[in-house]
């Protein structure tokens, strides 16, 4: 049962969820990214990207919102939960994932720089203790469009201080 | 620069204090790994496994030192830092230590069921933004047995629950 990738309309309805969190993460001149942690067809966490505002190399939206869902659970297992995130989980990311053994997960944008589940690596392709299944390009023009649009608002801030 | 390996006495100090932290996580039923992370030879921060304790599968030792050294430093970048870990660190932790841009990791036993820093995987073989220099085997016995006692008390208590 690895690895099948079925895009379905619930895909769609909380992937826009975690792009309603990417767009704070926008606001907050973060690199916008958002997550929410899905269980039984409810939200039980969402997290954004917040390194910079809280000077946290570990404040990605995948790790706020897998410790927001392991308090809300009260446990470290989140088996039966599907992650969705605007973009492909870097390294730490897709490790945490598989430590809190969540089932599904859902993708926006591809990470050609720190991708871990398809493209700079694939973790699933290693012999580790659970293997989620990862459903790409979910709403990944929107989530891409977005990341771009913050980059070129940087750009053009740095070009053009004050 | 990258992946030279060279042991010194200050990595053995420094992993005799991981060791400590490790022998609080065997002490608290916890699979025993301790972490310290050191900075201009000064023990910035220090963690030991928790996950069950906390209920988080977030909380590996190298994860809550990672979080603390940013507290302590101010931000996100932990460049110049050196983690000392008693066991090789998983995917998840590995790719704290890059987003961290932490410089050094010496480690003890290597962890050949989820290792990223040369058993499982590599990480540093992939074109990911930063590559520590990683030293492992440093009182890799010490660390290992460790480890086997408290697999060996946990089988004991699993087959006699008195």
């Amino acid at each position: 049962m690895h690895n099948i990738k079925i895009i379905n309309d619930k895909d769609i309805f909380f992937m826009n969820r975690a792009l309603t969190y990417a767009k704070k993460a926008y606001d907050s001149d973060e690199v916008p990214v958002g997550a929410v942690i899905e269980s039984d067809g409810r939200i039980i966490a969402s997290a954004f990207n917040m390194r910079e505002t809280s000077k946290n190399a570990l404040c990605h939206a995948e790790i706020d919102a897998i410790r927001r869902a392991c308090k809300r659970l009260g446990g470290w297992r989140l088996s039966g939960c599907t992650i969705y995130v605007t973009l492909e989980p870097c390294p730490m990311c897709a490790g945490a994932i598989i430590n809190a053994r969540i089932n599904r997960v859902v993708y926006g944008a591809k990470d050609s720089r720190a991708g871990a589940f398809g493209s700079v690596m694939n973790l699933n392709n290693y012999p580790l203790n659970h293997k989620p299944v990862i459903v790409p390009g979910v709403c990944a023009d929107e989530c891409g469009a977005l990341i771009s649009r913050f980059f070129y608002k940087l750009r053009k801030k740095r070009n053009n201080p004050d």
